[in-house]
C-alpha cells in the first residue's frame, strides 16, 4: 500500500499544500510583522575595570582580572594611546553610549576610539587579525569610532554582544575630552524578571544552570529568536524548538513563536521544505538552507506552542506547511521504509560532530516528524482518511528500523553501511518512538557506559540525548540530570555566565570555524536546561 | 590728552561695555540660534573610477588617472579585498551612503568596509600611519565602517569632505553583496546658483577663479562659516571676515553673516575680547582663543556686513563688543603711539610665516580697528563726544607710524627691533590709511620689486595685500590682479578644485602641521579673489 506513496511525495499529498503555502505567503509575513515585538532597552553602566591575564589553569588560557572601579577612567582627561577594558557584569546585547565632557579648553578635534567587545576573555587576548578562520571575519566584533565634535552624548552605531569592551583611545586632542560616563543601551524583547518565577527547592547547579539559561535565552530574544546575539544573529528553526520550549517555561512570549512560525512557514524553499534559517534584518528573507533534521521538527514546534499557548487555531492555518515537510522528508525514505542520507544538496546537521553517521539520526528525524504531523492533522481538523497516511508511514518506518538499524548482535541501534553506534542514534530513535521508552532507558544507560559509541561534542546535540534520558525515565533520567550538571556546569565552572555554542570538555579551543575567538558563547541551542529543569521532571 | 587712556583700557572706555556684553549674552545666543540656516542636502554620484599614479611633474608628487566607469563597480558582487577610488568630480561635504543589493543568496556575515576620504591625491598615495604631523591624527579621514545587515540603505555617519573616496573591503561573504549605488549626501547652507548672477565679461582665468573661489565658499558654509570642512570646521573671525566680503558679492546669505556675528559677541574671552573661534557643534562655546589682528577685524566686519546687507540696526546693538575689541586692543599700545608686541598670552597671526616681524602689522591692524569703529560708532549713534576718541587715538597712531615706523632710507613702512621690510608690513600700514592710496601704489609697487622684503607665504597673507592694492588702484591694482592670477591660478594649474589653505608655489608640502595631507585643500580664506573679482574692480 504504501511504498509507491513514499517514493512519490506528490503522490502521497498532492500539491494542494504547496500551493496553499504560496497562495498565503503574504498573509503569512502580515502576520509575523504584526507580532514584531518592541525592544526593551535597559541602560547598562560597567561594573568595574578588568585586564586579560594568561593563566594556564583558566579556560582557554586566560581571565579577567580586577583593575579597580570605573570611577578611576571617568572624568579622566583623555590622551593618546588611553587604553581599558570595561566589565558589564553580565553578557548584554545592545549598543555601546557614552557622554563626554570637556574638562577644560573645547575639545578641538575628533575624538578617534578603538573599539573590541568580548563574550569572553579570549576575545581581548591578542589582536584579531591575522585572521586564521573559515567565517567572515567580520564577525569579530571590532570597532573603530570617530566622533567629529567629542562632547556630549554619543552612540556606536554597531549592536554587539559583549560582557566586556575594551576602549583604546587611537586620536584625540590630549586633555581636552573625558568620559562623563559610560553605558550600554542593552536590548532584548524580553526582561529578565518576566514570566513564570523560578521555582522553589532548585539544588544550588540547578539554580545557578537556571539563571544562566535564562540570561542566555533572554540574550537571544529579539526581532527574532536568534541563534546567537553576537554571530549569526538569525532565526534558525533547530535554535528556535529549544528556545520555544525554554521560553514556555519561563518568559512565556508566545507572540514571539508566533511570529517566528509564520516567518518559516512564509518563507521556504522552492519545494515547500521550510528553510533551515530565514533572515528578519534589515527585511524578512529566506536563508535558503536545507537541513532535514530541523525540517522534521517544523510539526513538534507548532505542537509544542500549541500546547503552552492553548492556540489550537494555528494548527489549520500551518497544517499545510506540516503536510508538506513530511511529503518532502518522505522522498528521502527509500521502497524499504529506510532513510537515505542524500547525496548532495542536503546539510544533515544533528551535531557538529563530523564523525557521526548520520544514516540512523536522519531515520529517526523523519519518523519522528511523520507521528508529529499525525497528531497536529488531528488538531487541525484533518479528515482521518487524509490523516492517517502518515501513520501509516509512521509504521512502516518504525517496523523498518527495528528490522534493519538495531543491531541485535551489539545490542543498539546502528547507522550506515559501517554499523556506527552513536548516542545520538540511540536518541533519535527513541525520541521517534522505535522502541519504548523501558527499551530506551536500558539502550541509554548502556550507551552512555559504551566507551566506543560516539558522543555529542555540541550542546544541541548534548540537548537530544538528554530529551531521549527525560522521555525514558528512571535511570536514564538520573543519568540526564548528571549530562546536565556535568556539561552545562563545566562551562560555568569555566566561567560562563551565558551558555556557549561550541563546548568540548576535552578541547577547549574547539571550533567549527578555524578559531574559537569566532565561536559564539552565547548560543540560543544552550538554553534548553531551563526546560529539562522547570518541566523535563528530571532536575529538581 | 591721550596717553593715559591709550595706557588704561578701562580708563578710556569704563566698564560700561563689558557689562552690557554679559548682560545682553543669552539674547545674542538665541538670535544666533534663530538664524542658524537649514542646510541643504543634495544626492551627488560619483563620475568615475580613478587611481593614484606617482608623477614627478605632479603637484605634490601624484595625480588621478580615470580607471573607467563607476558602472564597472556597481552591481558585481563584492569579496574580500576588493578595492577602488570613487572620483565625485567636484569637492564635496557631506555623508557617504549607499544602497546595497543581494545578487543571490542573503549576505549572511557583516560588512566591513575601510574608507578613506580625500580632498587630494595626496592623501590616497600611501597609509596615513606612521603619522608625522603635529595636529590630532583624528582629522585625517579614514574609517572602518561595519554594516551588520548588508542589504539595503546605509550612511556613514562622519561628515567628511572630499572629492574621492577609497573603498576597501575588509570583509563580507563573498559574491553575496553588491553596491547598487554610492552616493554622498553632500551638504550646504548654499547652492552653487544661488543669490548674484556671474558677472558677464570675465577673461577666462577670472572666469575660473571665480567658479573655484564660490566652490570654495560653498563648501564652507554650514550651521556657520567653517574655516575648512575637513578641518578644523570652525568658526574663525579672519575667515569670517574674508568670507562675508565674498558672500556679500555672491550667495547673498547676510543671514548666516549676522548669526556669526552674534556668536563672536555672545562668547568671548573674560576681558571682552571676541574669541578667534568660536564652536557650534555639538553646542556653542567659546574658543578661547586671543589673536590681535582677527579681534581688531570685529569692527570691519560688522561695518561691511551692514554696508552689503543694509541692516544698520544691528550697529548700536553690538557696539558695546566694537567698543570693547579697541579698548582691548589699546593696552598693547604704549604712551608713544607704537603697537608693543605682547611677550605671551596673545597668537600675533597675520601670516603662515615664522619669519614675519609682526609689530608694524599689529600697529596697522589696530590703527585699522580703531577708525572702523569711529565710523560704526556713527552708525550706532554713538554721542560724538564719546566717539571722538577713536578717531583721536586713530591720529595719535597714524602719527606714531609716520614718524617712528617710516624708514626714510629704506622707504618702506619697518617692523620690529629688525626694522624688517615685509610685504605685509606695508599692506597693513596702508589699509590702516597710515598712508595715501597714493603713497600706498609707489611702496607696493616698490615692495614687489624688492627681493629683500619678506613675502606672504599663505593666501590669507597675500588677500591683505591684494586688498591693499586694491585700495590703492593704478599700477598696484595691475600688481594686485597678476598676484592673484599667479598665485590662485597657480592652484588651479595643479588641479585645484577648490582653493586651499597652504600654497606656496616653491615648497609643495608645505605644512605648519609637519604633515601636507593634514592641510585643509578648500579653505575659506582662500575664496576671497571672488570678492576681488565681483567687487575689487581691478579684474574684470
Amino acid at each position: 500500500m504504501l511504498p509507491s506513496r513514499l517514493n512519490d511525495p506528490a503522490a502521497l499529498l498532492g500539491p494542494a499544500p504547496l500551493e496553499a503555502m504560496r497562495s498565503r505567503r503574504q498573509e503569512w509575513l502580515a502576520r509575523a510583522e504584526s507580532l514584531k515585538p518592541v525592544l526593551k532597552i535597559n541602560e547598562r553602566l560597567p561594573v568595574g575595570l578588568v585586564s586579560v591575564v594568561n593563566d594556564p589553569k583558566a579556560f582557554q588560557g586566560c581571565r579577567m582580572e580586577a583593575r579597580g572601579a570605573v570611577e578611576s577612567v571617568l572624568g579622566k582627561p583623555l590622551k593618546t594611546g588611553d587604553s581599558f577594558i570595561l566589565d558589564f557584569g553580565e553578557h548584554l546585547t545592545g549598543r555601546l553610549a557614552f557622554s563626554l565632557v570637556e574638562p577644560g579648553e573645547a575639545a578641538d578635534a575628533p575624538l578617534r576610539l578603538a573599539l573590541v567587545f568580548a563574550e569572553r576573555p579570549c576575545e581581548l587576548e591578542k589582536p584579531f587579525d591575522p585572521y586564521p578562520g573559515t567565517l567572515v571575519r567580520s564577525w569579530l566584533q571590532d570597532e573603530v569610532f570617530t566622533l567629529d565634535h567629542p562632547l556630549g552624548f554619543a552612540r556606536v552605531p554597531r549592536r554587539c554582544a559583549f560582557r566586556y569592551v575594551k576602549l583604546t583611545v587611537f586620536a584625540v586632542r590630549d586633555g581636552r575630552t573625558a568620559f562623563e560616563k559610560v553605558m550600554v543601551e542593552a536590548q532584548s524583547a524580553v526582561e529578565m524578571d518576566e514570566g513564570a518565577p523560578v521555582p522553589p527547592g532548585l539544588s544550588p547547579v540547578a539554580a545557578a544552570i537556571d539563571l544562566v539559561s535564562r540570561r542566555t535565552l533572554r540574550e537571544c530574544m529579539h526581532t527574532v529568536f536568534e541563534d546567537g546575539p553576537k554571530r549569526d544573529r538569525r532565526l534558525w528553526l533547530g535554535d528556535l524548538r529549544l528556545q520555544a520550549l525554554a521560553n514556555g517555561v519561563s518568559f512565556r512570549r508566545f507572540d514571539l513563536v508566533k511570529r517566528c512560525l509564520y516567518l518559516f512557514a512564509a518563507l521556504p524553499l522552492e519545494d515547500g521544505l521550510v528553510s533551515a534559517c530565514v533572515y528578519d534584518e534589515p527585511r524578512v528573507r529566506t536563508g535558503n538552507t536545507r537541513i532535514p533534521d530541523y525540517a522534521a521538527l517544523f510539526a513538534s514546534t507548532v505542537l509544542e506552542y500549541i500546547q503552552e499557548s492553548g492556540d489550537r487555531a494555528i494548527a489549520a492555518e500551518l497544517w499545510p506547511v506540516a503536510a508538506r515537510q513530511a511529503a518532502v522528508l518522505l522522498s528521502l525514505v527509500g521502497d524499504d521504509g529506510l532513510a537515505k542520507v542524500p547525496e548532495k544538496g542536503w546539510w544533515l546537521f544533528f551535531d557538529w560532530n563530523p564523525e557521526l553517521d548520520r544514516q540512523a539520526p536522519l531515520h529517526g528525524a523523519i519518523l519522528l516528524c511523520l507521528r508529529r504531523t499525525a497528531m497536529l492533522a488531528r488538531i487541525a481538523g484533518v479528515p482521518d482518511e487524509d490523516a492517517r497516511v502518515y501513520g501509516d508511514a509512521a509504521s512502516k518506518m518504525e517496523a523498518a528500523a527495528r528490522k534493519d538499524l538495531y543491531d541485535e548482535a551489539k545490542g543498539f541501534f546502528v547507522s550506515g553501511a559501517s554499523g556506527q553506534v552513536s548516542v545520538l542514534s540511540q536518541a533519535w530513535m527513541i525520541l521517534a518512538g522505535a522502541c519504548t521508552p523501558g527499551e530506551g532507558e536500558k539502550l541509554l544507560t548502556r550507551v552512555l557506559r559504551e566507551s566506543g559509541a560516539l558522543p555529542p561534542v555540541s550542546p544541541y546535540g548534548w540537548h537530544y540525548l538528554m530529551e531521549a534520558c527525560a522521555l525514558c525515565g528512571g535511570e536514564a533520567a538520573g543519568a540526564g540530570r548528571r549530562i546536565m550538571e556535568d556539561y552545562w556546569g563545566g562551562m560555568l565552572d569555566r566561567g560562563a555566565d551565558t551558555f556557549w555554542e561550541v563546548y568540548d570538555p576535552k578541547n577547549e579551543f574547539l571550533s567549527p570555524y578555524g578559531d574559537h575567538r569566532m565561536n559564539s558563547y552565547c548560543h540560543a541551542w544552550s538554553c534548553s536546561p531551563l526546560w529539562f529543569i522547570r518541566g523535563g521532571g528530571f532536575v529538581r
